[in-house]
């Protein structure tokens, strides 16, 4: 090891860089984007707002407006919204002012990667809770090891990706009146659960809500998320927040977003929870896939093919999907998102010819 | 304190806010921006390429064509870079991979108080060294630092904000020679000073190089940064930059920047650093005024008169400074960025009234 490599810290050394293949494909359902783009009127409105805006000039040191919109627009106070470069960013804010070498985190997996990348990168010690056989939060598991671990932060992803389960709210105020830590509840996806936790946060200082706007809001390329929490935990969190950390054009965006949600969004999200029940009867109706119940704009598939095959097969079709076989507890697993009718369409057609080969 | 706030770690919580007044005015020149917007053959030129981009996908998971644009234009590796949502997330990322409890960093001040922030937040110890009676770096007593505290990270602003210093190649290259930990330059107004340690980076591995496109590059609105380094160490400190950081206007918006740097930013560069000259001699020439030489685009000013009173009146004549006199060393200063003509013109003629009325 060469001299300069020696001022990284040790845990960071051994770490895998988390990565994503850079596979490309007509059909595009690995990364639980919405299949729409953002709606034109969303895109037009917020090119009129920029039209005079000049790009030399740094963004609001805090976007104020955004956080008051969006506090009304989840039912919360403004001072207690932190807006970021996506939800990523807030996640990393909120670790780097709680953990530190000695800390502790839990979290349940199989779930997002990047929980316990951060929190390693950070130094922490990791507890992960496995899902239970149905690939459901073990949520007694969770509240032992909260009550026996006495972690700094319990992370829940609820619907989670990738199994699509969700925690219900009886479960979750358990869990918030045992911990001692704080509870994050990452909500990337619940438009398409029709649910939200943010009434608890009255009720529950050591809650904190993530959200974003990739998914149902359908900006995924312009990076926004918020997070939501007691206005004395936000204060602290803002510390690790860097200044100027949304660029002009998606926190506009982002704002305009919000104001036409009813109108603009909703239909969309209605029409990708439709689309997610039919495919979970198509899927269901190939034998050798067995797909789990989803809150999200996703499911995981069972599948009696290899995963990795069933993803090159596809792939050869013109539709990349995610092979989430590395995962803990999914190696027989695959993962696709809810498309457009017409992508549906098409992942059916080409998972029946695999399967009915498979058949013969 | 309530219970939810015992997670947040001390050292965060006894931290000030990082804030900036929330004052506007005609005249801004208070954040060291190009007070040109950025040309409108690199704005439309981003727009014809964004045209059939959908809003709704990811960005790519890292930005590989900026990242090979930046190598050629920075004369550099493409595995040796990495892209940021401003060099802010990277100097973040940075210090998250080497700095942790028990850790040291070695600053020299006034500086950019980001570096001292997020060390802060990791819990890191800062040890700082004061400018000379000149306001310029003084080499030796970094080097006599470096030798005895064994700093794991030394980071040197250069040109520095906000006093305009510069660390000269030699002086750089003994303090990488003798540091036994990485030395990171952040050379956000490089262009300014028409030098750049780039080409110290093949013979250093312990360097860190830092820029910024918020300045010369006219794109602060934008939000990008990129860091140069060994890739050995831009591998690991990637670990610590999330995924999909940089939104895809952005990204777009800094290729287009890069490939139209010659012909449409380098001109608007030779303009500010004719603008500063003047500017240096237009202020030293009021009774009461004592500017500091400074190869940024901007400049400190040592006031007779107190630098919040200096504030207020040009705020009343719609002409927006920065108040730093809150900074250490820097109780009789402020400072301003090099603006338009018409700008220092505007700003000249109303400190002339305030200080040949301090004369009467």
């Amino acid at each position: 090891m060469s001299d300069s490599l020696k001022v990284i810290k040790p845990g960071v050394r051994a770490l895998r860089a988390y990565a994503l293949s850079p596979d490309r494909a007509l059909v595009k359902i690995n990364q639980n984007e919405n299949p729409w783009d953002a709606p034109e009127r969303v895109k037009e409105e917020t090119w009129r707002r920029l039209a005079a805006r000049k790009w030399s000039r740094y963004p609001d040191f805090v976007p104020l407006r955004l956080q008051e919109k969006l506090a009304a627009f989840a039912g919360w106070t403004a001072d207690g919204v932190i807006a970021g470069n996506g939800s990523n960013e807030l996640i990393q804010a909120l670790l780097m002012v709680t953990l530190g070498e000695g800390k502790r985190v839990l979290i349940s997996e199989p779930t997002f990667a990047l929980y316990r990348q951060i929190s390693t990168v950070l130094g922490a010690e990791v507890t992960s809770i496995p899902l239970n056989s149905a690939l459901s939060y073990d949520v007694d598991a969770i509240h032992q090891a909260i009550m026996t671990i006495g972690p700094d932060v319990t992370i829940i992803c609820s619907p989670n990706n990738p199994s699509g389960c969700v925690i219900a709210d009886r479960e979750l105020e358990d869990l918030l009146a045992s911990a001692r830590g704080i509870v994050v509840v990452d909500e990337a996806y619940h438009e398409f659960a029709r649910h939200s936790v943010v009434p608890l946060l009255r009720a529950h200082p050591n809650l904190i809500v993530l959200r974003t706007f990739s998914k149902a809001m359908a900006l995924a390329g312009l990076r926004v998320g918020y997070l939501l929490a007691a206005p004395e935990l936000t204060h602290e969190i803002s510390k690790a927040v860097l200044p100027y950390n949304l660029n002009v054009i998606s926190q506009t965006a982002a704002e305009v977003a919000v104001e036409m949600y009813d109108g603009e969004l909703r239909p969309m999200v209605q029409k990708i929870v439709n689309e997610r029940e039919r495919l979970f009867v198509e899927i269901g109706n190939i034998p050798g896939l067995d797909p789990v119940a989803s809150h999200g704009n996703f499911l995981l598939v069972r599948s009696a093919i290899e995963p990795r095959k069933v993803f090159r097969h596809l792939l050869q079709s013109d539709i990349l999907i995610r092979d989430v076989s590395g995962y803990p507890m999914l190696a027989e697993y695959f993962r696709v998102s809810v498309g457009t009718p017409e992508e549906t369409n098409k992942l059916i057609a080409s998972l029946r010819d695999m399967f009915r080969a498979r058949q013969v």
